[in-house]
This record gives C-alpha cells, structure tokens and sequence, in this order.
C-alpha cells in the first residue's frame, strides 16, 4: 500500500465513492473500501434505500420553527404537544443534546436548541445561535409553543468553559426579562467512585450539596 | 442512553438514514448518529454526490467477463492492456487482493478473480466460484485475454487452510491441462524481526529457502 500512485486502480466509480464515505467523520481510507464493497456486493435495493436515505434527511427533515430541533413536521412533536409544559424551556447546544436529555423520560417542559454556544475565540457571537428567538418566545408568547408564556428557563449546556460562559450570559439577559433561571445539577455522576472523580467534580458537589432532611 | 424503547425520538428521515448507516461493515449506532448528523449539517450538493455514488457504484461497475476484477468497461482494461504478459495468470481470491499485488507494481501478467475460495464446511464449493471460467480461458484460448495462449498460473491465495486446499485443487486440475503453476513465495516478512516470527513462517522460509549462488 506504499505507494499512492498506483492506488487508483478502482474503477472509477468505485473509487468515487471510497472518496465520498471518507468524507464521513471518522471513516478512514481502509473503512471507506470496506464500506464500498459492502455496497457493490449486496443487492441493488439496499443500495437505493441507502442512497434515497441520504437524501430524504436533505429534503425532509429541517428546524422547527420555535424550538429549532430537528424535525420532519413544523412545528415539532415536542413543541405541539399538549401534555408538555411549555412555561418551562430547557435550553441546549444541539438537538443530539435534547435526545439523550428526553431518553431520559423525567423532563416534561419543552426545549430550545441554540445550535451551538458562543465562542468568540472560535467567531461564533449570540447572534450566530437561536439566542434571539429565544428572547422572542419570551417576550412574545405567541411566538411559544401553543402561545402559553414562559415562566423558567433551563440551562441544559454542556459543563464547560463554553458552556458556562454561555450560560451566564443567558442567564443575565433572562433574569432581566424577570424569568427564573436554573441550570442542570452538577455534582457525582451516579454509579461512579469518589476516588476516581477529578477536583472539579467534587467541588461543584461539595458546593452543591442537597438536604437530606423533609 | 439506557432506554432504547424512548430513543426514537428523532425525525423519522434521520432515524432511516442512521439505520441504513449502521448496516455499513463496523458502523455502529453512535458512529452512524454522527454520519448522519454530517450529512444534515453539510449542503445539499454534498448529500446528492453521496447519494449518486452509491447508486452509481451499483449500476455502472461490473465484473470483467474474462477474468472477473471489477470494471467500469468490459474487458477490464489489465484484460485489455497490451504490454501486459496475458500468458501468465495469477489467480486471486478478490479483487481486493488483485489491488494490493498491483500497488507493488512488479507483475505485469494478467489476472484471475475467483470470487472467493473453496470451502466445504462453509457451503463453497468448486462451482460457486469462477474455477469453471479459469479453465475455460485456459482450454480456449480465443477466450483468455486478446486471443493469448495462457503457459502458467500463479497462485496468489492467502496462505491459510481454505487458500492452501484451493491452491491445491487447482494445481491439479491445472497439471492435468499441461499449464505450468507456481505459487506467491513463503517466508519471513520483509521489515519483520525474525524473533517475532510464527513457527509456521519460519517452517516455510527454512523449507523454501532461496539460493543465493549466482
């Protein structure tokens, strides 16, 4: 395999699409190929089902329009459902963020997905995110899920530099618009050891830590 | 992530296009999520080149009807290469392999794909491979490649239990038709340390040992 040069002995449209899985996150030469062959070997059905899945996601699923998860009906199952507790928003970084939170099953509120968090060192401002419709589901109920008014936002971002310095700006610009803010608790992850928990770890629970008494 | 009965909760497109991803050879769930996610991320130009190089793949490569590598044109174009010895053939297992022996540039002979290799307990036998178009290219000669009389057949199998019993089925089958057969040499590894060698490499490269007397 040393010498590149001669690699291109793939007929081409073999080797054009090694190059389009390589461009796939994580999926290197070697898996590419795999990949490849795995698709000239089976049947020619498996192949368009693959290849109109593709482009299904492109056409069909886009952001809801309130809460910018991903969606494939406008507005989103979340947002338009009765049961949900709009009052209550829980703000995330990514739609993947919402999934985990919702597999969960405890969260009844609906979400807001800022897709991303401010970095100024990497050139995303607030104006980059869904912060400014964020404020407008706000300060326009009727811009909310089912026009009900917000009552309390959520911080549910990543606990990180970003993440924090995204929520205290969130946090400031809410409490000014008289909404209560929480964020997501920190402290020891369940089923984890003390003795393994780095510094940070214990300090937040240490800092955070919740009555036993009722 | 523990409950899988909750964890549907994406667009039904994106769910699809995970699921497709995950059929792919050593794709699992979380590497397919974060495919997917690329290609919702990504232009709509990228998801349609993707998406055109599957089917393309499917529809435009075939087998080369003589020696059966894959090909956009038929005969292939080693088939079809002049300067190239049709004369001497060696026979690979997959095409894949055929790939690997020409990236080293030194075999200027043609080439025959078996499509796999024999092995009973695996349900494979002679007749579920090209063994058959083998000896037909070596009976008739107007059916090897350009018209050309093949002389010898090297076998280029992997040096294991199915590819030695395949080899060997074929060296007699091929002695009876008068052709000459040789094999791919055994031995120590170029770049291997001598200490780490197998029992098995060092039994061959002892056994097959090269004379150096010029």
């Amino acid at each position: 395999m040393a010498n590149r040069n001669l690699s291109n002995v793939y007929p081409e449209p073999v080797e054009r699409l090694i190059d389009e899985f390589t461009r796939l996150p994580g999926i290197g030469r070697k898996s590419a190929e795999r990949m490849a062959f795995h698709v000239l070997k089976n049947n020619e059905t498996d192949a368009l089902r693959l290849s109109s899945a593709v482009l299904d996601v492109k056409q069909n699923v886009r952001c809801c329009s309130i809460c910018y998860n991903l969606t494939a009906e406008d507005p989103c199952p979340i947002c338009d459902s009765e049961p949900r507790d709009a009052t209550k928003i829980m703000v995330v970084e990514q739609a993947k963020d919402l999934i985990s939170l919702e597999q969960t099953g405890v969260y009844k509120g609906v979400y807001h997905v800022l897709t991303g968090r401010i970095d100024p060192l990497g050139g995303v401002e607030p104006d980059d995110l869904t912060i400014r419709q964020l404020f407008d589901r706000i300060e326009h109920p009727e811009r909310n899920c089912r026009g009900i008014t917000v009552q309390e936002v959520i911080l549910g971002l990543n606990p990180d530099m970003e993440g924090d310095s995204t929520g205290l700006f969130l946090a400031e610009e809410l409490a000014r618009r008289g909404i209560v803010v929480t964020r997501l608790a920190r402290g020891i992850p369940a089923g984890s050891h003390l003795e393994f928990a780095s510094k940070a770890v214990l300090a937040d629970a240490i800092e955070g830590r919740q009555s036993m008494n009722h």
